[in-house]
């Protein structure tokens, strides 16, 4: 009964935020219909779900935070964009589907991107989170340099990249929830390191699921080797957890949210 | 003797301002080679001198307006940087050097175009600035966006196009003088009007100056002729005049400002 409450509650947030993102980006033109092309691709949402459950989890309602929530996955998905660009990864495929400069003109996916971006900015009218956001997305941008750069990297080097490239957004998005949600700054301070272990274990997590990645040297399974990795995952999967405890069980949707269905990378 | 004191003016301000901007982008690696070439390109400055005069104007003290001064010289480079790309404009010079996709890779062009119009909103502490300055960068987006299409256009559709994509900056530059600078609702009324005017001139004028433009059907001597673009020219230089007429002799060095030199382009 728990569970199928959980399940009700995750589909009514993902549908109320699916509904907020659709409503921002209606209207003519070719570079509104490939922002809509990019947005709608079905991602996870993971970031702005991230932000709304943090808030959640300190009780303030997600009226207050479904617009920062959106700005959040307006960058992550600017950032996707950019990252598929021939120049950049060279990805013709993202989440199933072409990538925006396959589905739409090279120039019209750099310049969606480069909205997106913007928007984000557009919507979020509170200046520490303005703030926030700008800092993250400048060292996502860091990392992205880091990532196509050429050379080996060790795990330590690794990390540092991850905790930019990856790490920073999450961050942010756990930062948005613990501001908006109103949250001690002791309380901010468990959520920031929650956040940081929680970006580095969802990038471990994504490179063992992920056997495809082309460039091994900047793969946490390539660095590692898997066994490792699964164990790295499961190290980062309980410091996560551990800073949460002083939420007790309110933060328990927010954990399953996290880490559904990983018990399979840790002991397969 | 008033001549020499606004030279000095001038001079200092501009000085003030390169100080300003290369100061944000010291330290190490490419992404920050890349940002500081493309920033100290030699540029006319003339959207953050904009916002310093009208600040000047309204006598404010330039250290209040130097930071998102800064910030609207960060939006307009990202902008050249992203037009100039092979996917875009295919330019290969920009200010008489490479730009910036030929002197270092595309890849970090991309990515420090990108770094750029994040950081203007990172210095940018004000909500107010940051939504004028996002509204104003959605709408050069827009501009570059019909910029890139294929087609004809009447002189009212080049008018639209311009508006946005050299308009909005302009505007938004002009704006933040208007705002920093404490001025009233009717004065910043004129203000916006004046800013409205003047963009138009300044591409005008760019039109004219620049006989190399390739697509003349995007270009306001291709669709009027020489002629009647230096009547128009004209009509929005005195339009612009007209709306400044409100301060008086305190917008004497404004005008000179917006427009030194040009007394060749209406009566050559």
């Amino acid at each position: 009964m728990r569970c199928y409450t959980k399940g009700v509650l995750m589909r009514k947030l993902k549908d109320t935020l699916e509904d907020a993102l659709e409503a921002f980006f209606q209207g003519d033109g070719i570079l509104l219909e490939a922002v809509r092309f990019a947005i709608s691709g079905g991602g996870k949402r993971f970031r702005p779900l991230l932000a709304l459950l943090v808030a959640k989890m300190l009780k303030v309602p997600e009226e207050k935070v479904i617009k920062p929530a959106c700005a959040l996955e307006m960058v992550h998905t600017f950032s996707l964009i950019h990252d598929d660009l021939p120049c950049i990864d060279d990805d013709d495929v993202r989440r199933g589907r072409p990538s925006l400069h396959r589905a739409f003109p090279e120039s019209i996916a750099v310049l969606a991107g480069d909205f997106l971006l913007n928007y984000a900015f557009e919507i979020v009218h509170d200046a520490k989170l303005v703030r926030i956001l700008s800092q993250a997305t400048r060292e996502m941008i860091e990392g992205q340099v880091l990532d196509v750069q050429g050379g080996e990297l060790s795990f330590d080097a690794l990390c540092v990249l991850h905790r930019k490239k990856t790490g920073a957004l999450i961050r942010a998005a756990v930062d948005f929830g613990a501001i908006l949600g109103g949250g001690s700054d002791r309380e901010r301070a468990h959520l920031l390191r929650f956040g940081d272990a929680l970006g580095l274990a969802f990038q471990i997590r994504d490179d063992i699921l992920d056997r495809n990645g082309d460039d091994h040297t900047k793969n946490f399974v390539g660095v590692l080797g898997l066994e490792e990795a699964k164990n790295r995952f499961a190290h980062y999967k309980n410091q996560a957890s551990a800073f949460l405890e002083v939420f007790g069980d309110r933060a328990a949707i927010l954990l399953e949210f996290c880490f559904a269905n990983t018990l399979a990378i840790e002991y397969n």
